[in-house]
């Protein structure tokens, strides 16, 4: 079974790319700058994750969340590993990835867009949905990237 | 404010305790094995973590999934970090912790409880709970303890 996570990514989606890992923005904005942190090899299992890609991921970490305290003043975060839905097929092809949902305390006004968190203080809100337009996607992309990159 | 996860924990509730980290089992086993992975120190952020306490958690995940295999043959893992409930107060105190779901792709029976995943290949349930009895609590701490430990 083809691996999506395995594909190279679109260029416009892509935030940032270390030696291990890609960070591309969700196309869900239910949380601004919702992301992916995707394994760049083929591995279905945290557990098989080397020492090398465990300190990358921390410094993806402390940039990502850094950036966004920058770029929309967001509060907290919420970091999960799940892969259930690579569970649907047998035989199941899990691929290693990360959701990022920045969360925020106030309602951020950005590019024209509004983004509020309802549910600030509890679990996210899977049902609830934010498409954006690819001008906002794009403004949102750089806004990240450049305080990403402030990072290093 | 005080804080829950700096407190010891009830000897009776510990799996294991590494140089940075503490496993204790959780109350609610709507997945059978679920527990919290807490750091040891005060500290309220993912960012914040040192190398060593990476590599020692990156250890522990490979123990504790490779234990929940063999004693219930758990077939996957979920692992969040959200830290929501901290933000309900003002000033927030969070404290790192993980919380570990194992999933099942089948019914277990164990120590005359029976455990159901009814969600799996789908994302958890936070609706659903499975409080366990004394008896039964104490026999899956055993259970996974003593797997647990072969993986040293």
């Amino acid at each position: 079974m083809e691996c999506i996570s395995c594909q190279t990514p679109k260029q416009d989606e892509l935030i940032c790319e270390t030696a291990y890992w890609r960070v591309i923005l969700a196309p869900n904005q239910s949380y601004l700058g919702r992301c992916f942190v995707t394994l760049k090899r083929h591995c279905g299992d945290l557990a098989e994750l080397k020492q090398e890609e465990w300190l990358d991921f921390a410094e993806i970490i402390k940039r990502l969340e850094s950036a966004l305290k920058k770029s929309f003043k967001a509060t907290m975060f919420n970091w999960t590993c799940l892969m259930n839905n690579a569970y649907q097929v047998d035989p199941p092809n899990p691929h290693v990835h990360w959701h990022f949902r920045p969360r925020y305390n106030h309602k951020v006004e950005f590019a024209g867009a509004i983004f509020e968190d309802p549910e600030f203080g509890h679990h996210y809100d899977r049902a609830r949905t934010q498409e954006v337009s690819d001008r906002v996607k794009k403004k949102i992309i750089e806004k990240i990237k450049e305080n990403f990159k402030r990072e290093i």
